[in-house]
């Protein structure tokens, strides 16, 4: 029989989960700094909770669970599998964390003081083509906070993206740019329904340069002129600040542009209080889930490796409006744990003693030392230092082979005297040192 | 729009969430502290990894995950759905961890050194009729050691056990058996092909009483003779190690008998050893997993309440073999967390600071205060505390309403006088005391 898992899911040996710990624990660490609560819902939701909240797209990606029992009676299955599934699947697996957000938001809204602010990290599924990265399950760790409007919660935002990339040691700049100021712009060349059109196009700007970015608004239907009026904002000059008072002038007769740069002041006033490490840059053509957000916009890239966004987020007006509870204003973000992952391989910042798993390992001579060996051990794990005793009295290369390819930095000789003297030899496995140590000493020594 | 989730399925708030997060860090340290190793396996499982391992039962207890795209090309659904199933879903959801650790383990034989421990926390599904107390997504808190037979890993099966319960403070009985020694009586009474007919009636014997358990195995084909024969089984008196003196005798020319009260005696030897804090019983009535199990076995139970078993577990011999790797000895335990949380509850043991968020929140008098109140709040985050800045400044009662409501129990004022001193002012919430704090003098209060 073949040993396998469906292909774009994995399983986690012991060193990864380490790895992954490290990342979570960080996460997690500081979401609880910033007073967010952890919450969990089902891997299962109704199918109904989930369709159509993720495009036309999306609904194709959610992986749909059959029914239990006799799922063929009374469905015709003389028609479009699309029309047959949800006959035959009442239930699906959770795509993201946000949606499930909203449904427990609006279900449990009387167990629940606003503002809230939750965090969750649980997996989610999606029938996505498997590729280098992209996987069918992986984690989001998510933070959001919802009913308030305050800009308080932006910076909040940006703190803790601050906080966490900082306990990682990889260096970052923050993207932020907000949605008013995209639709102030459409409005200010006359296009305000071509906003996504623009958008997408000069969110490219980076990658395609300013000449095929003007190309791909004519093509999107575009005038010339419209084009034209773009340049100020292309041509916009010096720090966060200078640009926002630069598009003030622009703006001056425009409400939502105006609203949009007053947000950023504001939001840009907060940061300076708390003067960040990571590099915080306006960036007017980041676009990020357009039809999503409503006002702050944030995304997250490494320094020196060229992977994606590690971490991203924003303000969204209207989240738990889908089950009909309208006017519910949150902001969130969402940190991306396996490009971290990848980010930390690549600039090889990963702690070097993460995965450590036994520190002691008491080497096996047999029945007549086990007695001793085993009241030994159980004093150390009593005190929390993990500890093994080796379970046969192997050959003694077998042992000390264990030990060597385990990593186990201290090694335990019993034999007479040291049972006599009520002592332990321990061998120090790097420095290749040993002494004879009293339990209290060796206990000591292991806490420091 | 009605927001529900599936049946059997749990949303777990915030204060859940810390009830939970108790259970399972404490497993988990304890696990650590024997130097199991964590690993993960994906949720979603190729079904012919799963099919056949958990019996008919088991089979329509899975959860089947619809293939994605046309899964309807090429089937023929004029059959019985049980045939239809399997050709539309090539996946299914895990049904238990130690199916797919058996599978992880024969995946990835050549980057594990043997003997391994591992521990694993995730969730299971399975489309059981949900009622009080059994969910269709639960999770398991595994630990097994594989790749040795040493009586050593039941002995610290026994003291993870103790461990557990003692850190949570609940009195439990651990019930420890052997399959070898339930062999041995059914040879004993000359029928060895009734093993399994024997058991299941005299696992009962605490509910039904010996005269129905006689009549049980009347009806179940026992010759009354053989009855009889059970009789000493049934009388052997004193502690473990006299029933055990006992049995011997009566094995005297019973092999697997013997073997098993061999491994019995050696185990509470060591047992004794390590003076255990909880409850442990010889019960040869334990009959748990009887076509699994090999060799030990145990069951915990929980004194003061009327909650079935807490905690299982034993000795396999063959984990591996049905993914085609023979002869790999393992022992393990699993962890009931949702029965472990009931038993907390009724026993109102869980501890009265759990689930707390915010340690403090500072009270938003406005934008002029803001600035001082931001960058404070950013010193109290940066040592770990967590702390909130209310969003709005709303009305003084709204605010301190909400300190109430979210149990916080520090509250900061800033006002002109604490900005020109460079101070805050703190309310004590449970004393109702307040008094004007340096930060440093603050961080200091919070940290004890």
């Amino acid at each position: 029989m073949k040993c396998s898992i469906p292909k774009g899911t994995r399983d986690f040996l012991p060193a990864e989960m380490a790895r992954r710990n490290y990342i979570f624990d960080t996460i997690r660490e500081v979401f609880k700094a910033f007073a967010f609560e952890p919450i969990e819902t089902p891997s299962l939701e109704n199918l109904s909770t989930l369709m159509g909240k993720y495009g036309e797209e999306g609904d194709k990606l959610l992986f749909k669970v059959l029914n239990s029992g006799d799922f063929m009676d009374g469905v015709d299955f003389n028609q479009d599998y699309r029309k047959v599934a949800p006959k035959i699947c009442e239930r699906g697996l959770r795509y993201d964390l946000t949606v499930p957000f909203a449904r427990f938001v609006v279900q449990h809204r009387d167990q629940i003081s606003f503002p809230f602010r939750r965090y969750q990290l649980q997996p989610v599924w999606r029938a996505d083509r498997p590729q280098k990265g992209r996987y069918r399950e992986f984690y989001q760790c998510d933070a959001d906070m919802i009913g308030s409007t305050s800009l308080l919660h932006e910076l909040e935002l940006v703190q803790m993206i601050d906080a966490v990339f900082q306990k990682l040691d990889i260096e970052v700049t923050v993207k932020i740019n907000n949605r008013k100021v995209l639709a102030g712009i459409a409005e200010h060349i006359g296009a305000p329904d071509k906003l996504v059109d623009i958008t997408v196009a000069i969110d490219k700007l980076d990658k395609i340069g300013l000449g095929n970015v003007r190309k791909e608004l004519q093509e999107r239907g575009l005038a010339d002129d419209q084009i034209a009026a773009l340049d100020p904002v292309f041509n916009l000059s010096g720090d966060a600040n200078a640009k926002l008072e630069q598009l003030s002038v622009l703006f001056a007769n425009n409400e939502v542009g105006t609203k949009g740069v007053e947000e950023l002041k504001e939001l840009f006033g907060y940061i300076s209080q708390v003067q960040p490490k990571c590099h915080i840059e306006l960036d007017l053509t980041l676009a990020r889930g357009l039809n999503y957000y409503t006002g702050a916009i944030f995304e997250v890239k490494a320094h020196n490796v060229s992977i994606g966004s590690i971490c991203g987020g924003g303000r969204y007006d209207n989240l738990t409006g889908i089950f009909g509870m309208p006017d519910v204003s949150g902001v969130g973000i969402s940190f991306g744990a396996d490009r971290i992952y990848d980010v930390l391989t690549e600039l090889d910042k990963f702690p070097a003693t993460l995965g450590q798993s036994a520190q002691v390992l008491f080497i096996n001579f047999g029945a007549d030392t086990m007695p001793y060996c085993i009241r030994q051990a159980a004093q150390l794990r009593a005190a929390g230092i993990s500890t093994l005793i080796y379970p046969d009295s192997a050959k003694m290369k077998k042992q000390m082979d264990f030990a060597n390819k385990s990593h186990i930095p201290y090694v335990v000789f019993v034999g007479e005297s040291e049972i006599a003297d009520g002592t332990v030899t321990v061998k120090d496995m790097a420095a290749g040192t040993q002494q004879t140590l009293s339990m209290n000493d060796l206990l000591v020594m292991l806490q420091k």
